[in-house]
């Protein structure tokens, strides 16, 4: 088989990528190792940035989100006995996030790609990425119980972290990472969110988010040692500690419910320089992680895309190769100050094992320091609304 | 003797609260181990922010401040071979900053006193703080070869890190405490500054500050080791890296010039909390020390002291006790916000040795999203030239 750009993951990125290059008139295969019920359920963030929404909207894939996604205008910060509001809209001129499940992105991605023709090979586990240096780089795959090749123009590795595309290519990366020393214990509950709205919360026992699926399922999360078990967590310890950490500052009740998922994530950010080689893409998590204080993980995918897609479109329609030789630092830009971002909100609002008094009195000071001051306020909901597409 | 605020050291502090007080009408003795010349001679930061400005012009101590001073209206960084003007005039609203050195703040202050008829003891050097559980606290000094007494109401220990005020109260204090991994080797040259403005430089080699007393002499920084050795840096070596640090984005050349003045200072951060045990309260140095990146020594003390006026003020003038109560609480909100400030402006522009690649990629992506924000220039902009008093 054939294809101007080979597509390794049906992930948001994948997707993506195939969808934007099909509104070019550029052809696309994408490979998945995993079915199509299996990605169109799998639970990940869903946070969407205004940039994204907007994308998303632009780009004819918008139509069950504007239905269906939760349109948020700010979040809540509570520390030290204190809530304090960050209006978005006010503060960036209007802008907003919409909590939409990735896994709900996806379904819409998906369907569309299949309405329009496109090409997604679900349950085809790539193998391997050859000849990325010549001018016709390939992909190997199994599907349907055989060994196949698709030839290719260009590669998109959009087959998240644990990816054969950035293995194909590991030699020549560097890799900057950091390891946090918590984790966050995430439960999705058959309870309606205690508040509309997202609640930051950075509490003495540790951090706490507020979040939702729809207005009857709250999202919730508790920092946790990174290396805890389940079953040091049953259902009452759980909520213990969400009411301890949440119902602060005069908050409302957190309902409990039935917990129908429950799982604890080790937080880290890493970033591998330079996300190109040869005629191979790196984008999304095969090329950089948050941690998720930031909501940024999708959203950083999808700016990658549109750098890439816009890189493809030159290439194929104007003959032009500089948006390709350029990809990997325009990308980076945009993803350091995610990285910095995803840090700083994380910094600022869990606590650390190893921190001292002093550090600790800094915490509450930016905290203090953040939620008095408009143009602190600002730069916070600049990011968390989205920084412009590189 | 007996006086209504006794007043430990004659630094900006311990001057300020004495004149402050005498507008107010209150009776006050400021004692000083030094000798007059001593004091007015010492040389520390030299940076004032629009509000201590503006307080010392209110105050009638801006005279020759207003005449001598430098008034700048930004500042540039230099990072990763690019140099950033932050134009505070723009970012604030038109605030500035004025380069003045404290030791020609102390001057201005001492004048101002002994016009006035205030008594400042010079070579009065403070032994022992006693009862100030109190209503009438006492100091024990030597001055003239004689052992004496003040009696007071109250007294305010402007005494600096190493004064005894402190001490008197140790030990219900909370300390808290970082020390940086790095100092500044700073230099007094006869020579012309580069640039009108202060220039703060992030290079691999490390951290430099060019900044100036007047337009004919440089004041110069460079991050070294804080335990490292004067006889490491002969003078060649010095301007061969200011010439490597300062002079990169199309800087201009730094003027070489006699090196008057050379000198290592460690960098530390440091807060006591509670500021004040029964009659006795501390402000300045006495309570608080902060790197010299963000330029806020001096203007710390500046602010305790305007709260610490107020509060005594209330108390003489209209027998009211709340200020003297939440002095404390009141000039913490301010400082930890400064500390905040100064450490963020040290941890972003210094190397740190034991920084690993992410955190030097973290770093430079920080300096770059700053200033490229006008939200986070604007918060830099409002720290440096000074959040409101408490």
């Amino acid at each position: 088989m054939r294809t101007q750009v080979g597509i390794l993951g049906a992930g948001p990125a994948g997707l993506l990528l195939s969808h934007l290059l099909h509104l070019e008139g550029i052809d696309s295969v994408v490979l998945e190792d995993r079915s199509r019920s299996y990605v169109e359920n799998r639970i990940r963030a869903g946070v969407l940035e205004q940039v994204t929404v907007d994308l998303l909207n632009d780009t004819g894939l918008g139509e069950r989100m504007q239905r269906e996604g939760l349109v948020h205008h700010g979040v809540e910060f509570a520390f030290a006995g204190r809530r304090h509001r960050i209006d978005f809209a006010d503060l960036t001129g209007g802008k907003a996030i919409t909590v939409y499940g990735q896994h709900e992105v996806v379904r819409d991605m998906i369907a569309a790609r299949l309405a329009a023709g496109g090409q997604i090979l679900f349950e085809a586990r790539a193998t391997a990425v050859e000849d990325i240096e010549s001018e016709r780089p390939r992909i190997r795959y199994e599907h349907e119980g055989e060994v196949r090749e698709l030839a290719c123009d260009f590669i998109a590795a959009c087959d998240g972290f644990h990816g054969i595309g950035r293995a194909a290519v590991s030699d020549g990366l560097r890799v900057y990472e950091r390891h946090y020393p918590f984790g966050w214990l995430g439960i999705l509950a058959d309870a309606p969110p205690a508040t509309e709205e997202l609640v930051y919360s950075r509490h003495e026992t540790g951090f706490s988010l507020l979040s939702m699926r729809s207005p009857q399922m709250a999202r919730l999360y508790l920092q946790c040692d990174p290396e805890d078990d389940l079953k040091n967590w049953p259902d009452e310890r759980i909520w213990a500690e969400l009411h301890t950490r949440l119902e602060v500052g005069g908050g409302p009740a957190v309902p409990e419910g039935p917990i129908l998922q429950k799982s604890i994530t080790a937080m880290r950010s890493f970033v591998v320089e330079p996300m190109q080689a040869g005629r191979l893409f790196l984008a999304g998590d095969a090329a950089h992680i948050v941690p998720p204080t930031g909501a940024k993980g999708m959203n950083l995918a999808v700016g990658d895309i549109v750098v890439l897609a816009r890189a493809l479109a030159g290439y194929f329609r104007q003959n032009r190769t500089d948006g390709l030789e350029t990809y990997s630092d325009v990308c980076l830009r945009r993803i350091w100050k995610a990285q910095r971002f995803s840090w700083w909100m994380t910094s600022m609002l869990h606590i650390f094992p190893d921190a001292t008094a002093f550090d600790d009195r800094l915490q509450l000071a930016e905290l203090d320091y953040v939620t008095g001051s408009r143009p602190a306020l600002q730069a916070l909901a600049e990011n968390y609304v989205g920084l412009p597409f590189g």
